[in-house]
């Protein structure tokens, strides 16, 4: 029997802007938001919402900065709306620009930090907590961070007002056994608490869906996705996937498939993202893919072997 | 630590054979023979064994036959030889034209079956062991058989001399669940007549790796994988993945990487193979692949969700 607690969060347009700078036909964020509300989604994540003095609008498209005008006309007139996310970086957020929740679309704030970030990211959480949002915190890269640190963040995390804290896998290195312990730990603060674990997987060795299910058995109820694996690198734990595996009869499968078809096909050929050699090896490596992004932005990109030999060094 | 018993079957010219009907260039088959002893592989397989009674060599590759000759050929004045493996299908070799092993360069003979066909696979098992061959029996499609009949299988081929017995995940339907409790299952009856159990994922799902990982938890030492994930329609479970997966210090993954990059990345521009959402389609309704390969080879091929409408009557 399915779990009425998991919620699924959509992140195609957040996770595979990385891709592009976030620079999306207006066509294409209004397809996916229209494909996920007719799927049952129940949260979608359109972007960042990160402060223009820190990244140029000349340069980066409307998903980074996630301006309320935005998010209204890109999410009007859609039936059974999912709720609305946005993700914010510690030190990239102009928080005199931020409305209170009751002035807003959006309804979560996603807070994304390193593990020695947890105090600002715990900040954060509260200044978003108390202007009324729903809040999780993502720590990232937590396949590099030692186990007395983690536990030390999730105790305060703990204490915190944050919904729900992510798992995630940035370099897409872990395995069903590392996603299985941490996903107990999670949660061994977290229930207490009445809070969430969330999980955010990556696929360079092809795991990001098989992750996700074993963060599913071990009690995770937020579960991040994407669209056709779309992400920066090797992708995500496809979204079609994941509906086709939740067995909550409110789920529909037809839209995201017709948005494959139309969106995501042609864009496939405009960017890239998937099982690419060279984040298969960062990933193996639990790496960051820097290394693989800039190999495949040159001459060398399918010099697979001689970039192997020179990221062992 | 690895386990020393386990051996990593590399099937890329066998089921990927099945996209292109074993045309390979002799340059193609080499090379992927020359990186699998570079890498330490134990066994590969270089394709069929099937008969040209059964089927012209006008219209398929030599990998269909795998005559003795040409196995010499592509195999020749390599150090480090893994074992030489060929499948063989009921009803579709000619028995006059196998050689006792002794006169073969041949090692292991896998015999494919259904389940219904078991007792035709077992007579195919006491014919090749009879001649001196290793012999291994690869039960197809197990998730659309009874657990009765499945058992009732098992039970005869555990008095028969087969060496293995493959869990075959033909239409890449199944989730670590039922990869767990099917080796368990095939365990059971093998284990205790010294024989071993086997897996053959299939990627429809982008589960090929994680199933095989789950199997290798589980006790399955034979674990079959190809380049790339090459293999009709979603592929299989990427023998680069498993290698390094695998923590025993005899494989090497640079000569898979090399290859990927000279040979395999050149042919998939050719033919195709992977997350396409058509296969994706009939995994999820543990279906043979067949309507999927028709679409892909038509017009319509990226209307999916039409598709899985008409797929679904």
């Amino acid at each position: 029997m399915f779990r009425p607690e998991i919620k699924v969060l959509d992140c195609t347009l957040r996770d595979g802007g990385l891709i592009n700078d976030h620079c999306f036909d207006e066509g294409f964020v209004k397809a996916v938001f229209r494909a996920t509300a007719l799927a049952g989604i129940d949260y979608v994540e359109l972007g960042y919402r990160a402060s223009k003095k820190s990244f140029s609008p000349d340069k980066y498209g409307e998903c980074k900065f996630c301006d309320e005008d935005f998010v209204r006309k890109v999410t009007d007139g859609v039936d059974n709306k999912p709720k609305i996310s946005v993700m914010v970086d510690i030190g990239r957020i102009d928080e005199a620009q931020i409305p209170d929740k009751k002035d807003s679309v959006v309804d979560l704030v996603r807070v994304a930090c390193y593990i020695k970030d947890v105090d600002k990211a715990i900040k954060l959480v509260n200044f978003f907590h108390d202007k009324g949002y729903e809040t999780t915190c993502n720590i990232m890269a937590i396949s590099t961070a030692l186990i007395p640190d983690v536990e030390e963040g999730l105790a305060q995390l703990a204490e915190s007002p944050v919904g729900t804290v992510y798992v995630v896998d940035s370099y897409g290195s872990m395995f069903s056994e590392q996603i299985h312990f941490l996903t107990k730990l999670y949660g061994k603060y977290m229930w207490p608490k009445k809070k969430e674990v969330g999980m955010h997987a990556h696929n360079n060795q092809q795991l990001g869906f098989a992750n996700t299910i074993e963060a599913v058995r071990m009690g995770a109820n937020y579960l991040d996705s994407t669209i056709y694996g779309i992400g920066r690198g090797a992708g995500n734990c496809p979204t079609e996937l994941l509906l086709s595996f939740l067995k909550n009869p409110k789920f529909r499968l037809e839209p995201i498939l017709e948005v494959i078809e139309k969106e995501l096909v042609p864009l496939s050929k405009q960017i890239e993202w998937g099982y690419i050699i060279p984040y298969m090896i960062t990933g193996i490596l639990n790496q960051h893919p820097r290394a693989a992004i800039a190999l495949r932005a040159g001459k060398d990109k399918d010099k697979f072997a001689q970039f192997y030999r020179d990221i062992l060094i």
